[in-house]
């Protein structure tokens, strides 16, 4: 095996490059039957093993630099600097990380998680090494689209005032984790198509760099700003802005990949690479469904069939159901997402009503400013958008939809701990952040029915509203608590009295445990579905207060800024005798993991739950 | 007067036209006058009545919808649509709002305030157009400092896909706040300054236009994918985007700018309008020094010289000053600002270290990644933006600062309430927004001299930390308060018992005003600057509860996740017998006027502390 002569940095260059192939074929072997197991990030890494292959033949690690944009693209990257057996542990609890991780290796320059942000970062990297007066290289990989998004952009038009070399590679293959939309992607599209022209201008180019002054003639041609330079250098977008470009190259030959990287070197500027790459590359079922293989679950290698048969339905089957009704119901209603008709369960709302479901991109940014608009035409947009990646949207839901009262619909999947993904994809800000703005109103359903209904509430709301649910299993117990949704209201689960435990959307499940366990020990238990986390329900805790000496609130939130904070305010202030104690996520980053074993080392897990409030009350 | 004709939308279709260049001088007049009393944003409103007129001459208003990037461009547009009057009260509290209102008017379609939104709320409009079946025309005016901004990019690449018709005026003046960067600015200047080319090209254009089919074969040269294109169309890069490119043409032209908004008009999808005006046109002052008549205060108009003279020095200044020392101090040290090199002060240290200084455009996200690349290469950035602006850069501060602990530094100006510029500049969330964050801390100086020691400690701190000053004269009372900065403690400015008053930053101020009411009504009163809002000091709390029973804490944010649910959450769940009140901005959105007007109104004005205090006692 070639892969076990790689043990630590570098351990590649010592690789005859006749075995590039052989060598790839084995990276991608590995990769499929140690993905199969543990689950991870399948498609896209197949896509980059030469691209990465390339980047550490032509680079010095850990001395020279790489940023992976997102990130999930970066496995080959740890089996060449000495992570193999990293693989066994691959986003398990205590294990590796499935994204790059400073504090994993010294190899990972910049931790990622979320889009668009290598460009930035690495540009900064690079201005640090001119002052610095350092000498290493820095290389931002981003994937066509990652450069959808907004601050890719704002990176790019700085990019372009650097006079030392800086190089950007565009992993282009067409897709972000759904198929790639708008005026770039198109325009990347013709670049990629126009193959025989390519191959011509190629010809022309490298017998060029051949010659004497060859690229003397290159940089004479690249100065003009006549025509002659449209037919040498296609990507004039680029070239353009002031961003040297260099391609496209097949994303697949170790070897004229070394060819432009090593050219790219020798650009004292900002430099675009782009190459083109085939996701899930050499693993047909990945290549013929490469959303399913975006971020797969443990699968059969040989028909690509998960080993699990998923038995019950999770938050957005039920989030994709309701939206078929809800347009049916209501033709004002359109949808929104930022590039992930799958993973939010809009595709069928889109099959159905293609003239009312919006694909932006990876652009939260103007996701939320769009539906805005939308909404002051009459519309009701119902903007789609996972808890960590709607962070980026903060200033938009706050300046564009709440300032103004508009009726956009947050729909808020992977809300909570989402586990294996880690630290970069927890949702346990949302309650801080959309609460901390007025004019929102924040909802959390307890089980699958209770989703449907806050859909169906916040449809004909008729101001800015969030509906936040976990990733995951959806509850299918308390299917008799119906009650209708009242604006902030919370619901009583079952009335008793002493301690009130007030739980928020995924911890009503928890809540019940905790219940269990207090009967048992014989205390005497209320539980309280809240719903609303803004505006919270004072009328219910003037209620219980009567008979209730405890309340304790539940959520899968930090605390700053969410539910037991503003409880806690209200009944502290109100009622000198009550007590409370809130339950929430501490106030730090929660790495990757099972989500039962997250919530057991920070504490949310029902039996230590249930272990504060008895002490509490001793 | 021809503007007394103006009354109502519409009413400038009754002007004759060859009085076009005489009413706009009326408007320029109007502006100058008003303006120079009122105060309010001078130079871009001039740059665009000529555009405005236009754009009023071929819209039929309120029916078809401009959306204003930014909207402190507005003027004109307010006063062709019958707010003449509103002038005298401009940007006062109760009176005119300087930005587009859609409750101020139905002209206005969309407000707006940060940069960068139009083309998505635009584009919003225009496909609620498509379901609603109805015929308006949509406009977003952008200037080319907004096209610096990720969302505006995100939004073209969105408006590409369009087949009906929408319109994008791109007003450019070269310029943002202060003088533009980037590639994307370069690039326009090119076609900007290819005069000869660009005039022989209209030449030929328009002499198309007047011949029959001559709009046919424009629209074959820009279907062709060959180098005629490149030398009909100057707009390659929009082009390349798939969108129709037209211009540039001059913007203080009436006539010229009424033809080609008419010909936008019939492209059946996105157009951008390439509009090259002058900011400042027509008071020379303005020209002169664009950055200081953005946003000016009430001036002479024949000298352009400020009315009243600032006697005392701003927290503004008083950063300028302290980063011009830090530079010297420590070669780490670098700064960086979102096209604010003039607000935020930091002229001064790009004129002192050039190359430790860093614009990035109108930008905070790029910005604030930019500045964590910098930090993993051994400096320490200083990030320096406003509060309210900053909220755009919300996932990056959380996601690639704080997650990997990188010593950045936040100086957030314009913190608490700004005043006339009104709800969309009001910095009363970023307490809450920074203290969710784990791994953040975040301070906020009480006077002049504390701001230059938080800097300090801020830059030797070594992990993500925020800085937070308000807008306007820095408090220079409390001089010898100047006990050493320790993290997370706060300062006792006076100590007796009974009622601890713990005041934030800017609060401090209004604390001792509260403080001098309560001693004359015999109370006796404890007075801390908390100077940590995260970590809040506990020990303090610890240490007062012995001889306090009434904890205040006053804070300009508002109260959801801000300092005072933390001291509450705290004091309550420690001390069963003390009392917590906390004064914050109440849960809704600020508007526009004097600051102590504002603070009054919203009840956080000394009296209204030490009757909300004399009633909690009583």
């Amino acid at each position: 095996m070639l892969l076990e002569q790689i043990k630590e940095p570098n351990d590649i260059k010592k690789i005859d490059k006749k075995k590039y192939p052989e060598l790839a074929e084995e990276i991608r072997d590995f990769l499929i039957n140690k993905i199969s197991v543990t689950g991870g990030h399948l498609a896209s890494n197949l896509g980059v093993v030469e691209l990465t292959m390339a980047l550490h033949l032509v680079l010095d690690m850990p001395k020279d630099k790489i940023v992976w944009d997102v990130g999930h693209q970066s496995y080959t990257h740890k089996l060449l600097t000495g992570r193999r057996e990293g693989f066994d542990n691959l986003r398990k609890f205590g294990g590796m990380s499935g994204f790059p991780k400073r504090n994993e290796s010294e190899c990972d320059s910049f931790d990622t998680g979320h889009s668009s942000t290598s460009i930035s970062a690495a540009l900064g990297m690079v201005n640090a090494r001119a002052i610095n007066g350092t000498d290493e290289t820095v290389v931002a990989v981003i994937g066509d689209g990652s450069l959808t998004g907004g601050m890719a952009y704002e990176a790019l038009n700085n990019a372009s005032r650097m006079n030392s070399n800086f190089i950007i590679v565009l992993n282009d293959n067409n897709m972000s984790i759904s198929e790639n939309v708008g005026g770039v992607s198109k325009y990347l599209n013709n670049i990629r198509t126009a193959k025989n022209y390519i191959s011509l201008r190629d010809k022309v180019y490298y017998s060029m760099l051949d010659k004497p002054h060859g690229n003397a003639v290159i940089d004479a041609v690249r100065r003009t700003k006549n025509m002659v330079k449209q037919m040498i250098i296609p990507g004039m977008f680029f070239e353009d802005m002031g961003i040297t470009y260099l391609g496209p190259v097949d994303g697949h030959d170790v070897n004229a990949l070394k060819k432009v990287l090593n050219e790219a070197k020798r650009v004292n500027k900002a430099v675009l690479v782009h190459v083109i790459t085939e996701k899930g590359h050499g693993y047909e079922p990945a290549v013929k469904h490469p959303a399913r293989f975006h971020g797969t679950e443990p699968f059969d290698i040989e028909t690509g069939i998960p080993s699990k048969k998923r038995e019950k339905a999770n938050y957005t089957d039920v989030f994709s159901t309701i939206m078929v009704k809800l347009g049916a119901r209501n033709d004002k209603v359109v949808a929104i997402t930022a590039a992930m008709p799958d993973g939010t369960g809009l595709k069928r709302f889109h099959n159905i009503y293609p003239d009312r479901f919006f694909d932006v991109g990876i652009a939260e940014q103007h996701a939320v400013t769009f539906a805005a608009g939308l909404a002051t035409g009459g519309l009701v947009p119902i903007v789609a958008i996972y808890s960590s990646f709607l962070q980026r949207a903060y200033d938009q839901i706050l300046h564009d939809v709440c300032m103004q009262n508009l009726p956009v619909v947050f729909a808020i999947d992977r809300a909570g701990l989402v586990g294996s993904d880690g630290e970069t994809h927890q949702g346990i800000f949302d309650l801080s952040y959309l609460s901390s703005i007025p004019g929102m109103t924040v909802m959390a359903p307890k089980n699958k029915w209770e989703l449907s209904d806050m859909m169906k509430f916040a449809v004909g709301f008729g101001g800015p509203i969030a509906v936040r649910y976990p990733r995951g299993t959806a509850f299918d117990g308390l299917k008799d608590c119906r009650e209708p949704i009242k604006l902030g209201r919370s619901e009583v689960i079952s009335r008793e009295k002493e301690i009130a435990v007030l739980a928020v959307g995924s911890m009503v499940e928890t809540a019940l445990k905790v219940k269990d366990i207090l009967k048992q020990k014989g205390y005497s238990v209320t539980l309280v579905n809240a719903r609303f986390v803004k505006p919270i329900d004072t009328d219910m805790i003037d209620e219980l207060v009567a008979d209730h000496s405890l309340f304790v609130t539940m959520e899968e939130n930090v605390a700053s800024g969410g539910y037991g904070e503003k409880v806690s305010e209200y009944v502290y202030s109100n009622y000198k005798d009550a007590r409370v104690v809130t339950i929430s996520i501490p106030d730090e980053f929660v790495e990757h993991g099972n989500v039962d074993l997250l919530k057991k080392q920070i504490g949310i897990d029902a039996e230590t739950v249930a272990d504060r409030i008895m002490a509490e009350l001793n």
